[in-house]
């Protein structure tokens, strides 16, 4: 049998509906599945904890009746290791937390389990899903960073390893690790999904994020998520969109200022209305805002963890001194200016649909020391606002360009419905 | 040795002040915190799990140059059988928990232990920090209620048997304990404080919550979880209060409305503004909005629980029903009338210090099926605030009656200022 590539396994929709249809059954796209971990993960090391094949096929089998009449089938979800589960350790890719075993599932994993979803594994996180890298390698090309935190759920999504996957974002988390790896990646807004059982980083900006290959993949989970119906989900053509091009917010490479070109052109061909956002600087300086907000409450978050000083990386010691002698006026100001901005950010694009940015600076930087630059998410992860990476734009060696369309906060169904009107497009 | 009463124990910036001077001796308070106990257990219930005395002074021998080189000297400190302990169960008020053993403390129970104070043991929660009661009966007339969720922290420390607690409120689980039991409860802003290992019951409305005799005890409590200096910790004389009658919220007691008075008099006497909020009902529907931000977001951090419907009391499982089919639209309306609100009420009370309001509609209710109306807390939890419970007023029958003072979001150092300044006038 020959070894399935990424693009031959199907994405979460297509499988789901091919199962349904007879066309196929769960058991053996979850083979598919372990075939492709088995060709691959020696080379891209997206999982941290994983069940084996015999494993798998063992709980579906103990619970087939309940699995056959799921919605989500049986198929396998991969969870970030910062995503508290009872069955695997949660270690959140620090040595600290060497074998912790969590007293049960975090929310969001038990709600996919109770959608039929099995939990194949637990995938590599950056160090507490900060900087510091796992051992994950960019499927797309191995010798370049596969972005982080959530480096392994994005990798094995991309790589065709599992249909789906949860992550977090703090600061470019899901984002960038979804354009790096060519695939997509939704932070959902601040508030918007339970994160008990999902570690803490910083109050104010963490968010729940989702990997998967279509966008109706992305709504299907958001309804298992929210407990909601999942007979709602749409598309929407937009009217009009609000570019920010990275220059606004920091370096910006020429590949990825050619490839938001090319996608301004695309929605302008579909009479959909381009205008470019006249931010003030205010979207520049939400990216030391973020950094102010992020460094305050990490260092108070990992108050415990910040006691073993060398198991810490020398990035995330920094991070947390800088919380530490922060005056709180400053963190107080950055808070209000996330605020502000926010208020300020919908009033100027009062008739756009989202705004489209570049989700990161460039293609994935080579090697394995960083995660690459997250200056192009501080702006949206400051105001908690939902955002989406849509993948399809390359550059000329063909290695993965993600764009962002952003939301408003809240807004969540209005922006995926958005973004799946345009990935066919992209 | 006599028994000491709860008036002859010290709050702990006095007991950290006869430390320090030499007056008195760590090992002396403990015991006669103990001493406490033991008399008074049985008849109050304040407590799910505590150390014995001998297992206390064990953990104090052995680690005793730490506990008098630190700031809070090893005395005790109550946690809220809500907020994870690794060296003790975690059972939330609930069978379904029974035994649950978290796998490390939560953040502020990490920070207070490190600061010196020792875990003593956890306190009686209602089921999930909900509506159903515990065990704990009212320290000032065992025949009533103590409120709840935070019943056993309010009550350990309302009865001497510790200088200092941690609750939590998402309704008026701090405010209201504290008010019918004649202590100080304080609840930060929200996203004050880190809630990491503390379990979410609403994201949107959770709050830290703390309990101690005096104001400076509180604030010296803050001054640990933010990791912050304690050398500038105020007082400061408000020049003007605006006022928020019972009336404007829901139901109040004759009695409740003869406090709120006595207090708006003493604060004149001090040549201090007394103006009454002109809320325009806004103040009354925050308790609707309040209430249904809490259904929907319940139901979804409880959803693995929601499983148990035979372990589940009515009130809990009507909640979460509620939740699963309000309209999301209804949800989206309440959030966002909660941070209109928020600002409308700052722009009224531009030149207040702060809001003083019942902070229940009287005394605490006989018996002990119920913890008695949270809708005096729901409009400030809705929007976030900081509010603190201030004891001092009685009814005819001396039982307790508590204020509350309401600050700006995230002003909470001003707040407990103001209530420092206040406290020794009422």
């Amino acid at each position: 049998m020959s070894t399935p590539t990424a693009s031959s396994l199907p994405d979460l929709t297509s499988a789901l509906a091919a199962i349904n249809n007879g066309e196929t059954t769960a058991l053996a796209l979850i083979n598919q599945y372990f075939d492709r971990i088995d060709a691959r993960e020696a080379d891209v090391g997206a999982w941290q904890f994983r069940l084996s094949r015999e494993e798998y096929l063992a709980q579906y089998q103990q619970q087939r009746g309940f699995y056959e009449a799921s919605l989500l089938k049986g198929l396998p979800v991969a969870i970030k290791d910062i995503i508290d589960t009872a069955s695997m350790p949660t270690e959140m890719g620090s040595p600290i937390h060497k074998g912790r075993m969590p007293a049960e599932d975090a929310t969001c994993v038990e709600l996919l389990k109770r959608a039929g979803a099995i939990v194949l594994g637990k995938t590599v996180t950056t160090e507490f899903a900060y900087f510091k890298p796992g051992k994950t390698r960019n499927p797309a090309d191995l010798n370049r960073t596969p972005g982080g935190s959530s480096s392994g759920s994005a990798a094995a999504v991309a790589d065709g390893m599992v249909p789906m996957a949860l992550g977090s974002q703090t600061a470019a988390s899901v984002i960038r690790p979804a354009a790096y790896c060519g695939t997509l990646g939704y932070v959902g807004s601040r508030g918007e999904y339970s994160l008990r059982g999902g570690q803490p980083l910083a109050q104010s900006l963490d968010s729940l994020g989702l990997f998967a290959r279509q966008v109706s993949d992305l709504q299907l989970m958001r309804a298992v998520l929210l407990r909601s119906p999942v007979s709602e989900l749409t598309s929407i053509k937009p009217r009009r969109i609000v570019v920010c091009r990275g220059d606004q917010v920091g370096e910006t490479d020429p590949a990825m200022a050619a490839a938001i070109e090319r996608v301004c052109e695309i929605l302008r061909q579909q009479d959909i209305e381009v205008v470019t956002l006249d931010d003030q600087h205010r979207i520049q300086q939400l990216v030391t805002h973020h950094s102010q907000i992020m460094a305050w409450e990490v260092c108070r978050n990992l108050a415990r963890e910040s006691r073993y000083t060398d198991l810490l990386s020398a990035p995330l010691q920094a991070l947390m001194e800088t919380g530490l002698t922060m005056p709180r006026e400053e963190y107080l100001q950055s808070l209000e200016a996330a605020d502000a901005n926010r208020d300020w950010l919908w009033q100027t694009c009062a008739e756009a649909d989202a705004i489209l940015a570049p989700a990161a600076p460039g293609v994935a930087p080579l090697g394995h020391d960083k995660t690459g630059a997250p200056h192009m998410s501080r702006p949206w992860q400051a105001m908690g606002l939902p955002v989406i990476t849509l993948p399809g734009q390359t550059d000329e060696a063909g290695l993965p360009l993600g764009i962002q369309l952003i939301g408003r906060a809240r807004a969540d169904d209005r922006l995926l419905a958005v973004a799946r009107w345009l990935q066919p497009l992209l």
